[in-house]
């Protein structure tokens, strides 16, 4: 099922639902995407009907953890002038970085090199067996500052700035991704294609991610993996090109849906 | 005042308190710690006392985010080789890094150089004239990997692993420390004096390291940043000493008081 968040103005209450078709129909027992992820409780929602385009599509959930792999597609990897990683490189997000579908990206005054890159996100929660694991999926952009990201080390600030992490549009279960490594998954910035690839070329796949954080970090539900980006960033264009004000970022997976941001 | 959370029996709920004198006094209005740091509530606690010794003491919130400096001062910089940074190095910890005061920490089978680093921890608040800032202080332990440290580049699991940032053992309200930059903060272990220093020298202090993480990210109530160790870390003896399952930790810093762990 496809487990959303939304609003049906912008004085109204956030409300959780299904999407199906082109309507979302209230959850109506009242439970929230996070506690359906914590539950595992895939039963259909049966409340009010909205027409999708008539809702506010909001962050599906306030996830209290997200993780980011770089580098974890070879194309990638090459275009900005770095080995394929032995072992998953995984950094820390602060949970203020997480943004909804729609919302615009503010560029902080601190870089002028702000980039995009389309990810997979593993959404974590009850699995079959009662395990916590990859309960579902989403589109994610792991918004990047360049500037800050070459010359900090340590990438909090580069890519865990306030909502450089918009995901979305609604967490889709994976019962409904019979294979979460083969989805096709695109990028266009103002309209123009910037990346267009397969989740077949990750290096390391969703098993392995969950395995490598799990061994030295307890995952809970609602936590995000970002999977890494294949190739296609505007700091590898020759020259390089930075996500100015105004911009309009547009990202798809296939199954999953799409996310569209304007940079502010 | 010195804010705590503590319970009186292993099953019994966990409540909150003022610690003074060797008594801890229980927050009467119910009030949590997080609470009062998003408030800056200082008004005494004025129900049930306890003695300190009589009582377990707890982690005193659970923080939504933790931020940690790394190379922070000359010193140690220069004992594992490295450059003083000409900015503050700043990496993320998930919320399950947070561990109580007196809570073991377990070494994860992916490591075997475990290492201590005592810091200064800032409390994040509400403070005077409404914004956020430094609301109090703690002691933690910035316990890392130096294994995982130095192969994987980024530092999620190797300082951000269950239990990694034990702090404590009470959140010290900033109006208790008249000069943050001007603590004694020692570790030992085994009884062994092992880190022996002075916040003084600190190379980026308080209010430089908040506002260089505010410029890209929102501070919260009760997140925290450690703000670095100096030198004597483990990693650095000649040859390196690392941490084993069943030596015990000891952390003090003036005016914040003493954390100890065993490692399990």
């Amino acid at each position: 099922m496809r487990l959303a968040r939304f609003r049906t103005a912008p004085s109204a209450d956030p409300r959780c639902g299904e999407v199906v078709g082109d309507e979302v129909v209230a959850l109506a027992d009242g439970s929230t995407v996070l506690e359906r992820l914590a539950t595992g409780d895939r039963s259909p929602a049966d409340g009010e009907r909205f027409a999708l385009g008539a809702v506010e599509l909001l962050a599906p959930h306030a996830p209290r953890a997200i993780y980011g792999i770089g580098r974890n597609y070879a194309d990638h990897a090459a275009e900005l002038g770095n080995e394929v990683p032995a072992a998953p490189i995984v950094f820390a997000m602060p949970p203020t970085a997480a943004g909804g579908p729609r919302d615009p990206v503010r560029r902080p005054a601190v870089t002028e090199r702000l980039d995009y890159e389309v990810e997979l996100a593993i959404v974590l929660g009850r699995v079959a067996g009662g395990g916590i694991g990859a309960a579902g999926y989403a589109v994610a952009d792991d918004v990047s500052a360049r500037d800050l990201q070459e010359r900090e080390g340590q990438w909090a600030r580069a890519k865990g700035a306030d909502g450089f992490c918009p995901f979305g549009p609604w967490v889709t279960t994976a019962d409904e991704v019979p294979d979460p490594e083969a989805l096709r998954l695109r990028s266009w910035v103002n309209g123009e294609l910037r990346q267009d690839a397969s989740t077949a070329d990750l290096i390391f796949g969703v098993d392995a991610l969950i395995a490598h954080i799990a061994a030295a970090i307890t995952l809970r539900p609602g936590d995000l993996i970002l999977t890494g980006t294949p190739s296609g960033v505007g700091h590898a264009m020759t020259p390089p090109v930075y996500l100015q004000p105004g911009d309009v970022v547009r990202m798809e997976i296939e199954r999953l849906g799409t996310i569209e941001h304007a940079i502010a």
